[in-house]
């Protein structure tokens, strides 16, 4: 018998009848003899309706308030899949944010936790019960409400796993778990059934979506096992868990690529000391998200500065770095809309030198030219034009051998060496 | 400066557009000077809407479930008005019932308030904040979220009135205040100024649908003066506070008819002690709401036995007579579906013999024919036959002259006596 947290998103419980579907699926779990609690997100569009509800009545909400709207949205699903679960016969107990003591910092809209109480869940746990948590909100030491933004759910499914010394939390989601690329744009991506804690954040980073940064940081912090799985069927997903020696040991986990990014490129800015500080300054200042920061190589007393940032930072950027631009007496600056980053993530990088060349090598026999580089010890990552994206995806992904049947003749006797 | 307390219920809040309206009526009671807590109702709908996604997926949903999904709407309300109001430049904060310590009792879907604690109140009021408070839900001392049921944001309101000691709780309302009748079948009925505690009870419970029952018990056992006004305009309406000697003294209040009610009548009943008392527990224990109870004097041994109940409890109230019926040897049963409750209502009655006297003679003049009489010592009440209620009404109101034409006629000098 496991004590296991299962985490239903909004298109999991965006109808009644899914709502049903999830409620056996969470009974069957009980029944083959766990203990289980459920953490869900507000019904499908049930978020948006509520912010045009607000749109309607103030265009900029205060965000305390904006926070006692949204919360409501997991608390109509809690309490329908409660009732969902009685109708099966089993007891099931819904409890808020708020209630099951998800302890959260004052920053409405995208609060961060701070503490999770969780003793009513250990006592209904003890009394027989399903324990159904709403995702995405907690309160103040003080008791106001707030939400905890993009990644919510994830990040309090994984949250109470922790404050409840969960055995796994099970994220459930529409694809089979962890690929080693996104499956539609390479049709033979292997699913990965383990990964470390540092690759999910890498391939988070750089654009799986699979799973919410904040809730594998989360993980990784308090060593809670997640495994990513499908709500469509009961095949094993992806386990995320601290790096063994049991684990497959992988150089490469995957490639990963990312189209929501945005590159600004600022020419000819006066190589001096703290010209790099003033104008990433001012872009923190405008909440502008940067990424990614290449600094040319300078020549006669000038140099050139390029970031990405997020697309839908751009507007702010603009008007920052325009301001920037005639401070600094740059020449000039541009934007480029049309770009990707594929990285490609692996922990065997920081014992197998060259991965980084072979990268670059296998792009260039592609056709794909690199704009900017940057790396981690387990990451490296290139932009490069956005239509060039998919055939780099597929050119990297082939390169390292990352597909099934690249794998079965790497571990067949037979084969000849692989990577 | 005074402390007010407004209470909008779900038609005034019923769109966004209606909550800017309710916002700016809550800025210009601040902008006259006054500090302000308003309670809200859930939207319009929202209520049904929620009782019908709970029916989805659970026919019998258990009450505590059923409370955490009902609670939302009022949270979206409280929500949305706060922003409103910000929109128009003015700081105003919202609070659950759970928040603001309305505690109540366990009986989820009708509970009971205990107490309510209303310190976060105060300490927005004192920094000088608009208060928004979630009407019909509280919490358990333990912490789980209750609902109050029927007339629940009414109570809430006196609830904090009295929690905070504020000078007047205003009801809003599609109605200018409490008439001597419903005047859609009286169309001269009086809108009356002031009414007694006592009073306004014997309407609420014969009626009278502006104010509910538990909300002016609640204003009776804590002294708040209830103001009841149409939220369409900026006229007085009509004040329910102790009765003292300043306010006036007309011995009858008003009239009102209830259609909601079925007759149901056991024939031949033994005639021995105890025989009430099994067929009343029996439908106690089966929570059919009994209002007047009528045995007919005995004749050889046997009685007739008549009473109503509302009609939403005659499916259960079937049963029960039926089977007490076996039990205790009577004859026969029968439910009378076709008929009104009208009463008169006055506190003048205690120290004016004749009113009833008089209210018979009126009902036999207009030709309407009495089934049952009940009287409490302010209000006498007749069943009649539902076709019958209007003229009943109209026949009633005119005797005892409770028409404006009639009022200005008794204290104008010339004019001859009143009743």
């Amino acid at each position: 018998m496991a004590l296991i947290v299962q985490k239903f998103g909004g298109t999991s419980v965006g109808t009644t009848d899914r709502i049903r579907a999830v409620a056996k699926r969470i009974v069957a779990t009980r029944d083959a003899g766990n203990d289980c609690v459920a953490v869900v997100s507000a019904m499908g569009d049930v978020t948006d309706e509520l912010l045009s509800l607000a749109e309607a009545v103030n265009p900029e909400p205060p965000e305390r308030e904006m926070d006692m709207l949204l919360a409501t949205g997991e608390q109509v699903t809690i309490a329908l899949l409660a009732m969902a679960i009685h109708s099966l016969g089993h007891e099931a107990i819904s409890f808020t944010g708020a209630q099951v003591g998800i302890v959260t910092d004052a920053g409405h809209t995208k609060a961060r936790i701070q503490e999770v109480k969780g003793d009513c869940v250990r006592e209904a746990l003890a009394e027989g019960r399903i324990v159904i948590v709403a995702g995405f909100q907690g309160r103040t030491p003080e008791g106001q409400i707030t939400t905890l933004g993009r990644g919510g759910s994830d990040t309090t499914a994984v949250a109470i796993a922790a404050g409840i010394a969960a055995d796994v939390c099970e994220i459930y989601t529409d694809v089979d778990g962890v690929f080693t690329a996104d499956p539609r744009v390479v049709p033979d991506a292997r699913k990965v059934d383990t990964i470390s804690y540092e690759e999910m954040l890498e391939m988070a980073a750089t654009g799986a979506r699979v799973l919410q940064l904040r809730a594998v940081e989360f993980g990784r912090n308090h060593g809670v096992v997640i495994h990513v799985r499908s709500s469509f069927n009961d095949l094993p997903g992806t386990v995320v868990k601290e790096a063994d020696a049991s684990m497959e040991q992988a150089i490469i986990s995957g490639v990963t690529h990312d189209t929501s990014e945005v590159k600004i490129t600022i020419r000819d800015v006066p190589d001096q000391p703290g010209v790099a500080a003033q104008v990433f300054s001012a872009l923190a200042e405008a909440n502008c998200n940067v990424d990614m920061i290449v600094q040319n190589v300078s020549e006669e007393g000038s140099t050139d500065i390029s970031f990405t940032i997020p697309k839908e930072d751009l507007v702010r950027a603009k008007r920052t770095v325009e301001a920037a631009v005639r401070h600094l007496g740059a020449r000039t600056w541009s934007v480029d809309e049309s770009i990707a980053k594929v990285s490609l993530v692996g922990a065997g990088m920081k014992t197998h030198p060259g991965i980084a060349a072979q990268m670059f090598n296998a792009l260039a026999e592609a056709g794909v030219n690199i704009d900017m580089i940057s790396t981690s010890s387990i990451r490296v990552s290139c932009v490069i034009g956005a239509d060039q994206a998919d055939q780099a995806v597929l050119a990297l992904h082939s390169s390292f051998g990352l597909s099934d049947e690249d794998v079965r003749a790497e571990t067949a006797p037979t084969a000849g060496g692989g990577n």
